[in-house]
């Protein structure tokens, strides 16, 4: 036996996070021992209203107080542009950026031969439903520069090329702000040169 | 605004934990909003129950369902070695080599003027009250060989030396198993020539 069994339950918990191991499991639950019991109930409760409050928008399925979202909801977004994107945090980093004002879908993963996520399993099914029903123009594919990103991006390219009149676009690439060419990898100078700019 | 208020909560909560940022906070988050409810429910019970199940011995400072703790009321224990650790997780450490059959004590921490910890913050006074009261015969300190556990080492060496006839031992220092003596750093040497065995 190595500790009570309340303690070891809430470490399995803990442990089943990602980027959580059982050591830094531990280390937390031990953290919130020495914490107030009004502190460990609005952390309880914070989890257990989570999904109760939180919708997902069946049309881009952000997470969102309300269904349509209010990014889809908001009349002045256009909507023939759809800007897709793997997870939601990786929408909030575009929005915060202030400068599209598109709508968006959020895939939920990438395609990944070697985590066994299929295509039927991430929202794909459902972005063909939404070019095909609407006046979509543009679908920008915001994803990961990565082996993963990369195998979606193609096979998402593929599926659209049979609309016609729809523009595929994916985010530039290049050198990102505060580089230093003596250090910047083979493959991000090869695309800073291919996708030189005029000035 | 950039997630929902429900979201954003969640998400200081779990930052608020030690060794978690707002970035890890965020991607925990939206690992649980695609986690089933009931699964949210087990782990926000186990959070919410965890201080009501679990108490801390007045002993030893451990935290177990019982006070006294498992170890302290385990009559095969020698009571007079007292084996003080900083945490609780290092008590369970010594525990898993079954090599000690004394009792601990957790002091809750190390003596740290950087983090502001005192003396008086960590459960100094309770070791002095033990020593006075029973007939303990060694002290064995098994603090990091860091910074704060070196200056915890020599407080406590020093306090406990006014009391005649206990014996004073710390952890030894040396190679650690599996070690390359070309890469071990010039402190770990010197301590493994310094304090070698004869065979």
């Amino acid at each position: 036996m190595k500790y009570p069994s309340i303690i070891q339950n809430l470490i399995d918990q803990f442990a089943k996070l990602p980027s959580i191991g059982p050591k830094s499991a531990e280390r937390l639950v031990f953290h919130l021992l020495y914490r107030p019991q009004n502190e460990l109930h609005e952390f309880s409760q914070a989890i257990d209203y989570l999904k109760g409050s939180v919708k997902q928008c069946q049309i881009c399925f952000n997470f969102s107080e309300s269904n349509p979202c209010y990014i889809c909801n908001n009349i002045k977004r256009n909507k023939t542009i759809i800007c897709v994107v793997a997870k939601p945090q990786d929408m909030a980093i575009l929005e915060k950026t202030g400068s599209f004002d598109g709508t968006y879908h959020i895939l939920g993963g990438n395609i990944n031969p070697l985590e066994n996520i299929s295509p039927q399993q991430i929202k794909i099914k459902e972005l063909v439903e939404r070019i095909k029903n609407n006046g979509v123009k543009e679908i920008i594919l915001a994803l990961n520069p990565d082996m993963a990103g990369e195998t979606t991006s193609i096979y998402l390219t593929k599926l659209i090329k049979q609309f016609p009149n729809i523009k595929i676009t994916r985010l530039a690439r290049g050198l990102p702000m505060g580089a230093d060419l003596e250090y910047a990898d083979e493959i991000t100078l090869e695309n800073a040169l291919k996708d030189r700019r005029e000035l």
